[in-house]
Parts: structure tokens; C-alpha cells; sequence
């Protein structure tokens, strides 16, 4: 494969340093230990691993899917290798804290490594992203023993973390699983279920692997109130230092559109009643346990999906500016050299969109991580602040890049024309990979229903409230730029049209019940998204036009003038939508609520 | 697999007999021997052909591929009885006239046919539906013994036709084909040259090939008033009945995303300077015969990916109805049992989308059809009116099921979550092989310059004008019935905006040159489909408040508030979109065609 780029670095370092203003975070104790010269090694050396491990394997992955093989799972053999490097490299601990051997980095720095593994080769770079997110939640919540037996051998990329979370009768409904723990009395439950859809499961690139899951002790209480989380690990540490396994078999692994180089398993637990768990904190808040890792992770499927739309969009670029075809349509003499296709108004089109929407929802996404920060290093009402403001973008950076982001891979494959729809290029390969990112760690819909049922709704809209806040500080600091005014006053009619959307939104729930107030979630979650993302451009305006009134060199200037056009791009062409979902969104056709499911028998 | 349907059999009744009134073709003594009995003998022997040939293969012709050995493309076993039985059935001819043996159906009614075979199986469906239109320009254009040596072997099912036209160097870019004609003096040429990308291209499902193969006569003029059309077989009939071998090699079968039950092929043509061809028609006037046949061509695109839409909806129905999984939102006792997901509003919505963009699609095709038909047997300013209502239509009929089908194939995966990713359905298949729709045939940039450079203007804007009374006459007729009253003001509404944006779109082609002009022809094109496929909804709700007015069994009553309610859906959620359009398209910000391709270094 000859295209060699995937990410932009300098885009990287621009939202860093010039939007996030990384360095800041340095003053506060707990980051007091780095500074710019640091994080620029650290990226270097991320963007190195990525290109020397990863992307290389990106096809082969692919077209080597997992094997279940006489109960193990066979992955590439890279994969060890690449859990290795992550584990002593220390990229797995990257975001933990020094007491657990971490390093200690800022989110919102682990958020950009996280991001550049996953657009090299997002499969490859699901192995340590779980893994990570597993060991976060027994650090957060078990006790010193479960701390100390599991999480360095997790961190150190020996052994693989999971979430084993769903099961067939319930899938998105948690409420419903049926995965039972019953306690013996000796510090251990046994556990016996069924869990489906798990990710990295179980393979032969690691010595164990270490199950975060969900079950029911028994005699819980009914629903979510009665969810305890476990760790149940492939093979238990016996306290002679060897490794035993346990009752934690591999069914079946998926054959799945894409995402081919992990494999999703089924698990059968406790087949011979002899499937040993351990506790994860207190009984019965398995679920909520759960909800504050759900930031994290869903950060990542925003992160990860953005990734393969980001490395998708590098293909596209690279092809445009290489294959020649047609002319200029000023140019009607057929004698003529055929030009690049990247000066067709079209193509740039196409380029434009996919640069908008990947540099938009990385933008929103490290504006997340930032704020995840913050609360970090905060206290008091300033902690508060921060979590909600979190709190309610989670199921934003969840659901855009997960949603734009096939579009965007969708287009980058059009540019390519009949060889984007061919195994010769690697476009066919992101738009089957894309498509998991809308499923996975909660689908769509019930991103929607998270964000206006729960986020939106929240301590009487607090939430809400502080997010028009923020984007208010960001409308103030670019209104002293005469060049922005226009653009200023489109968000501010966007911000004033949410007003009144929500406003009527919240008004079906008293006076229409919660089905017809939720009917419309989702697409209220694509309204929400836009003017959000819209935000995170005029925020990168801010600080481009900073950078432009520099004297630069002449790539410097290119670059600032490139976000800028791109920043135009997605006020004209993206923030528009909105207008085309407020009209729905106000309507009051009930027409999903009143559809009668046998009115679709024909 | 156990979904059984992919398409409704009432739908296609409803949209022949109650919407378009096939019967009322039967006045022309073109299709005087037609009757509604044979009709409905001739669609239920589709439907029969479909589900026993077609769609008991659809996953094993995707998981075996076509495969290059020794020079022959091998392809599934059964793809020669399905052209036997295309053939010897008279689907293949079915919309030729008696003179050349064929069954002189209306190309409404035959359409319906070609939707069937597509929807069973897209990929086993291609192989007479590039048959049929290879023969049909042979029968429009060639010689009285072209004719004869050609067409019945193809109508029969025994040859595979072809259409040869893309290049490596020239791609969409027709005048910069390379492949030369050599004359001979003999009657015949000699061609040499490179295509690729040419589905069906060579099989061991029949005997012979046909290409109808795009190339350039030596001394002919640059560009596209150069182009000739040649009849180039694979094997070139001899006076005595043989074939004899015709210097065309199969050099490549493309591995690709989807579609892989039909190859497509690279040709190597006169690599030993002795491929023989026989000119069609008069020199030079290749790509205007093309044209004429381009039409068809792209219905039949516009129709193949409606009828995969229309096979992954009832896969998503068809779970969606069996998959029980958390409860209604107003009851939160967790002990009640789960209800289906077709419950739940949000999967409604889901459903709803589907289903309203594949029942409006497959109308606005239908309707296109119909102009088709009445082109064939009208005459004078009459005939000229349906060619040119025939000629608007047709980038939105190739583009808009195209692109839209993707979204509502996703749509459908997303019903199944996990289970849609996964092989164990065929949703993910669908997925894949939609995804061809907006780059063959003309992609959808093309058809968008086709729609607003060529078809809106041409004649000073005689189409355009047309397209709108039309329009305009379902809105009379939609008037005098009270309960779409709400809904023909909207579609007026939408027509004023098309008014407004389209005259100014016209300036601009004036104003600031065909670059500028043309830079938002792609976003013209999905504002200018969605008001049309607004427009056969109302057409269809005309219909069905007919229905309505009846007494019907129960199912009956049903099928038309089912239809009714997606009405209402497309009228409440898709034409709101043209409100997100237009906006753009107004918006002097030149972002495009200012952005220099230089900018997108970074």
C-alpha cells in the first residue's frame, strides 16, 4: 500500500497546543510533572510505534480474521507483539496514575495516542484500549487484592482486558441479563451465563484474559438494581503464582463485516458450575460502576471511529491529487492534459466534507477529554461543572463520529470512484470497519434517549445550561475578529434554535408522555450534534486566525488558510442541516408514536 | 436463512394497477395483447422464478466469488440456469418487440420484473439485465445481420452481453478513451485497447460474450465526437456456424467490497493485433447511442438498488418483529416481560425510513417508466414531452435510490444491532453490495451536472417546466381531498423553494461561469430528488385514499394506513430536509471552488 499517511500531525499539535492549550493543565499539581518538550517525545514516539506496528498489518489483519481453534482463539501474530510494546511502552498505562505504575498523562494527551493507534489500525489498536479500560475499573473500584493481582499484568500488556456486558435475550436492555453469581462464602462467586458480542474475548496474543462482567447475585432485585460487576478471569492466579484456568468458555467467534482483525466472541460461563468470580466493589452497583467508565469508552468508540474516517480521508487526498481525469469545466478543448481530479469543485467537495467532520468531531472530542481533565484536577463546584459538561457531550462525541463518520468514509470511497469499491485500496476496508462504531457501547438511538431523556433533562437542565454557556465564552472571544462576524451570528441563530427546540422538546414529556417525547431522540441527537461541532469550529477559528496573523512559513500559512476554508466548508454546507431537522423536530406528527406495528404487514 | 420476503407483491400491484394504471397502456395498439390477467400471470411467474432460482443462492454466490482460472471466468453453477431460464422464460426480451421474438410487455410493467429478479438476488439478476440492454442496442442500431448473427442467442439466454466502455486512463471521462478502430476494408475492424471495470465481462454461465465495446476509429476527432460503438464478441460466429476465438482477454476479475456474484472484468483487447469488430451504426456517433441507452441503464441502476433497500427492509422487519428486548417507555417495572423492538418509536422511525424511501423511490422509477412507455407509443409534441419528462428524471432515478438506498440499507442493519454486523444475517451483504449504486453508470457527481447542467437548462428550461406542471397536476388532484390538505401546501411550499433556488442557480451559470455554477450540482441534485419523490408520495396517497374509501378485508385496510403513515413520514421527516439544502445552495460563500488544492496540505 503506498499511502503512508493516515492523521495529521501538524492538526494534532494545532488542537493541543493552540485550541486545548495542553501546557495549562501542567499547572496544575497533578500534571506538574510534564511540559511541552515531553509531550512532543511521547507523541513522536506513539506516531512511530503506530506506523512501525500497526498500519504496516492493517490489510493483513483484515483479510486473516480470528479462528476459534480447539477453544483458543488464534489472532495475528502481531497482536502479541503490538500488546507488548503498548504495555511496556507504557501506552496502556498512560492515563493511570502513578500509584499504579501510570504515567500519569493528561486525557486529553492519552486521548490524541488513543486516537493516532486507532487511525493507523483501528483493530489493532482495540487490544490496549480495552485492556486499558478494564484495568480503570478495578483500580477505581476493587480492593487492594484485585488491584495488585490483576491490573500491572494488565497494564504491562500480558494480559487482555474485556467488557462483558451483553447477552442474547437482553442486548441493549442491561435490565434483562440473566448472567446469575451465587455467593460460596469464600470470598468468590460462582458465576454461570451466557455473554455474546465480547471484544478481544479471548486470544492467543496474551497469557490470560481478564473479564469485567456483568451478572445477577442471586436473589437481586429485578432490573438494573440488581446488576453486580465481576472479574472473572480465562485463568485464575492460584497464590502459588500459577495460572488456573477457570470455567470460561469461547462458543463461537463472529463473522462480521468488518473490525476483522479482533475478534467479537461468544462466552459460556460456568458450563460445568465451576466458573469462579470475584466481586468488583458492592453488591448491586455493577450498572452504576459501569456508567462512570461509560465515559471513557465512549469517548473512545468517537475516538476510534473518527480514527478510520481521518485515515479513510488521507486515502482519499492522497488519490485525488495523483489520478488524473477530466478537465476544468471552463475548458471545453478535449486536446488538453487531463487535470487531477482534486481541482474539480466535486472532489473538493467531497475532500471538504470528510476534512470537516473529522477535524470537527476530533475537535469535540478532545474537548470532552479536556473537560475530563479539569474535573480531574478541580474541586468543589468546579468539579461539578466540568462532570456535567462532560456528562452531557458523552453521547455527542459517542454518536457523531460514529454516524458522520461512515458518511465521511462513504465519500472518501466515492472519490476513489470504481477502485474505492476494490480490495486494491483500502477504502472498502475502513467502510466495513466504520460501520460497528453507531452499535457498539450503546447504539444511536440510545445515545439519543441518554441525551435528551437523561443529559438534557438532568438537575433541571444544568447541564444543558453550562454547555450554552460554553459555547456563549467561545461566541464573546471570536466576536472581537471582524472576519468571523458573519459566521459568529450563524451560530448564535443556531444556539437561538436549539432554545427553541428543546424548550418544545421538554414540553412533550409533561404534556405527551415519555414516548412521544423520546419518539424523536435521535434525530434531536443529530440537531444537538451539529451546532456542538459548529462550536468546536469557531472555537479552531479563534485560535487559526491567531496562527494567521503570524508570519509564518509558506506551509504554515497553508495550513491555517486550509482549516480556515474547511472551517467555511462546515458553516455553509454542515451547520446548514440543521434547518432541514428543526421542521421535524417540531412537528406535531405523531407519526412514529401512532404507526401500529401490524401497519407494516403488506 | 429464514426471512422469506423481499419484496411486497401488493406494493407492486398497488403501484402497476392503482397508481400508474398499467391497463390503461392496453389502449395502444402497441401492448393491445395485453390484459391485467396476464399481467398478474406474468408477475407471479417472476416472483416464482426469483424465489426458487434467485434467492436461495443470494449468500452462496457472494461467498464464492468469481474466480480467473486459465483464462475463464468461473462464476456459481446456477448463474447458466438462470440465463437459460431468463431466456427460454422470455424475461430477457420481455420489453423487446415481437420482431425480434420478444414478449412487447410495457417497459412499466417490465421494470416491476426487473425490480423482482434484483431484489432476490442483485447480483444474479445483472446477468440478463446487461443481456437485455446490450441486445437492445444492437436491435436500435445495427445492421439487419448484426441483428440476426447477435441478438437471438442473447435474448435466448445462451450469450452474455456487455457494455465496454470505461477506461484505466479516461475513468467517467468518456473522451478520453484510447481504444482504437483499425478498418480492414473487409467489413469489420481491428480494435485494440484496455477496459475495465466490465461487469459480467466473461463467464462460464454461457456460451458466448457479447461486448458492446466503446472506441475510437484511427484519424478520428479528440474527444467525445470521436467515439465510435462496436459489437466485439468473445467468440466471433463463423458462416458455419462455429465459433472461432476473438483476440479479447479476461486480464483481471477485481476483488471487491460487494457484488460478488457477478465478476467484474479488465480486458486486454488485441494484444495480438487480431481482435475483430463490427462497427454499429454510423461512425463516430458511439457515445450518442450510448446516450439513448442510457436511459434504461440507469433505471436500471435506480431499480437494483431500490430492490436491495426493499430486501434488506424486510430482513430488518422481519427481526424487528421476532426480537423481543426492553420494554414500552412508560413501563418501568422490570418484571413485565420484553416487548418486540417494532415497539419501540425509535425502531419504528427506523422502519418508517426504509420503508418511505423505498416505496418512493421504486414510484419516482415507476413513474419514469411510465414516460418511457408513453414516449414509445405517442407521437409529435406528445412523445417529445414524455422524452424530455423521461430525461430530467433520469440522474434522479439513477442517484437518488442510489445514495439514499445506502442510508436505508444502514438503517436496516441498525435494526439488528450486533446481529447486523454479523454474517449470520444478510444485512451486512446488503450493505456491501449497495454500496456500488453511486459509483457505476455515471456517479453521482455526474449525475448531478447532468441534472442541473444539461437537463434543467436545455430547450431554455423545457423539462424543468415540464417536470413542475406535472407536479402541479397531482397537487389538483390531491386538492379536493381534505385530509391531505396539510400536506399539498407543503409540497407547494417545497416547489416554490425549488423555484427560487433553481433560478438562482441559473444566474449563476451567467454570473460566475460554469465552475461556480456547477461546484453544488451534487447537493442540487439530493434537493431537487427529494422534492420529486415528495411528489410520488402524494401521487401515491391519492391512490390510497381511494383505497381507503372502499370496504376492505382487514389486511386491505391495513396495507393502506400503512402506507398512509409512511406518507405522513416522508411529508414529516425526508422533504424537511430540503430546508437544510437550500440554505447552501443560496449561500454566495464560494468555499469550493476557492479552495486550492494546495490547501489541503497539512
Amino acid at each position: 500500500m503506498a499511502i503512508t499517511k493516515f492523521i495529521s500531525e501538524r492538526n494534532l499539535r494545532f488542537l493541543l497546543y493552540e485550541v486545548f492549550d495542553l501546557e495549562s493543565l501542567t499547572d496544575y499539581p497533578h500534571y506538574r510533572e510534564y511540559n511541552r518538550k515531553m509531550f512532543d517525545m511521547v507523541l513522536d514516539a506513539t506516531v512511530k510505534l503506530s506506523k512501525d506496528l500497526m498500519w504496516p498489518i492493517l490489510e493483513e489483519m483484515d483479510q486473516n480474521p480470528p479462528q476459534l481453534v480447539d477453544g483458543r482463539v488464534k489472532v495475528h501474530p502481531s497482536v502479541r507483539n503490538i500488546m507488548q510494546e503498548c504495555g511496556e511502552g507504557g501506552w496502556i498505562a498512560a492515563g493511570f496514575n502513578e500509584e499504579f505504575d501510570g504515567q500519569q498523562l493528561p486525557i486529553l494527551f492519552v486521548s490524541v495516542c488513543r486516537f493516532i493507534f486507532m487511525a493507523a489500525n483501528y483493530s489493532a489498536g482495540i487490544y490496549p484500549e480495552l485492556t486499558a479500560g478494564a484495568a480503570r475499573l478495578i483500580t477505581s473500584f476493587g480492593s487492594k487484592e484485585l488491584i495488585e493481582t490483576y491490573v500491572p499484568n494488565m497494564l504491562n500488556g500480558n494480559w487482555q482486558g474485556t467488557m462483558a456486558m451483553t447477552e442474547p435475550q437482553a442486548g441493549s436492555y442491561l435490565a434483562d441479563i440473566t448472567s446469575t453469581a451465587y455467593p460460596t462464602g469464600d470470598g468468590y462467586y460462582r458465576i454461570k451465563g451466557q455473554k455474546i458480542f465480547i471484544s478481544a474475548g479471548d486470544h492467543d496474543g496474551v497469557d490470560n484474559v481478564v473479564h469485567l462482567m456483568l451478572a445477577k447475585i442471586e436473589g437481586a432485585p429485578a432490573g438494573v438494581k440488581g446488576i453486580s460487576l465481576f472479574v472473572v478471569p480465562k485463568l485464575i492466579p492460584s497464590a502459588e503464582g500459577q495460572l488456573v484456568p477457570n470455567d470460561v468458555i469461547v462458543t463461537q467467534v463472529y463473522h462480521k463485516l468488518g473490525y476483522r482483525g479482533c475478534p467479537i466472541t461468544e462466552l459460556s460461563i460456568g458450563d460445568k458450575d465451576d466458573c469462579i468470580g470475584f466481586l468488583l466493589g458492592e453488591p448491586h452497583k455493577g450498572l452504576s460502576y459501569m456508567f462512570q467508565m461509560m465515559n471513557e469508552a465512549r469517548i473512545g468508540v468517537g475516538l476510534g471511529a473518527t480514527a478510520i474516517a481521518s485515515a479513510a480521508y488521507y486515502a482519499a487526498l492522497d488519490y485525488a491529487k495523483q489520478r488524473s481525469q477530466g478537465r476544468n469545466l471552463s475548458q471545453k478543448d478535449p486536446t488538453l492534459a487531463a487535470v487531477a481530479i482534486i481541482e474539480h469543485a466535486d472532489v473538493k467537495r467531497m475532500l471538504l466534507f470528510q476534512r470537516s467532520v473529522v477535524e470537527g468531531a476530533l475537535a469535540l472530542l478532545l474537548q470532552s477529554a479536556k473537560y475530563a481533565d479539569l474535573e480531574k484536577v478541580s474541586t468543589g463546584g468546579k468539579k461539578e461543572k466540568y462532570a456535567l459538561l462532560l456528562d452531557i457531550l458523552t453521547p455527542v462525541v459517542k454518536s457523531y463520529p460514529s454516524e458522520m463518520g461512515i458518511l465521511s468514509v462513504s465519500q472518501g470511497l466515492q472519490c476513489l470512484g470504481g477502485y474505492g469499491y476494490c480490495q486494491d485500496f483500502p477504502l472498502e476496508q475502513y467502510y466495513r470497519d466504520a460501520r460497528i462504531h453507531p452499535i457498539h457501547e450503546g447504539t444511536t438511538g440510545i445515545q439519543g434517549m441518554d441525551l435528551l431523556g437523561r443529559k438534557v433533562m438532568m438537575q433541571d437542565g444544568r447541564a444543558y445550561k453550562l454547555f450554552l454557556e460554553e459555547i456563549q465564552r467561545t461566541i464573546e472571544k471570536a466576536s472581537g475578529i471582524d472576519q468571523l462576524t458573519s459566521y459568529t451570528r450563524k451560530l448564535e441563530k443556531a444556539c437561538e434554535l436549539l432554545q427553541s427546540v428543546t424548550t418544545h422538546m421538554k414540553s412533550l414529556a409533561s404534556s405527551a408522555g415519555p414516548e412521544v417525547f423520546l419518539a424523536d431522540a435521535t434525530v434531536y441527537l443529530e440537531f444537538f450534534s451539529i451546532i456542538a461541532v459548529a462550536w468546536q469550529w469557531l472555537k479552531q477559528m479563534v485560535a487559526i486566525q491567531k496562527g494567521l496573523e503570524k508570519k509564518h512559513s509558506r506551509s504554515e500559512t497553508q495550513f491555517y488558510n486550509g482549516k480556515f476554508h474547511t472551517f467555511r466548508f462546515f458553516f455553509s454546507y454542515e451547520l446548514a442541516k440543521i434547518y432541514g431537522l428543526a421542521p421535524r423536530l417540531m412537528d406535531s406528527d405523531r407519526v412514529t408514536t401512532e404507526m401500529q406495528p401490524e401497519l407494516f404487514n403488506d
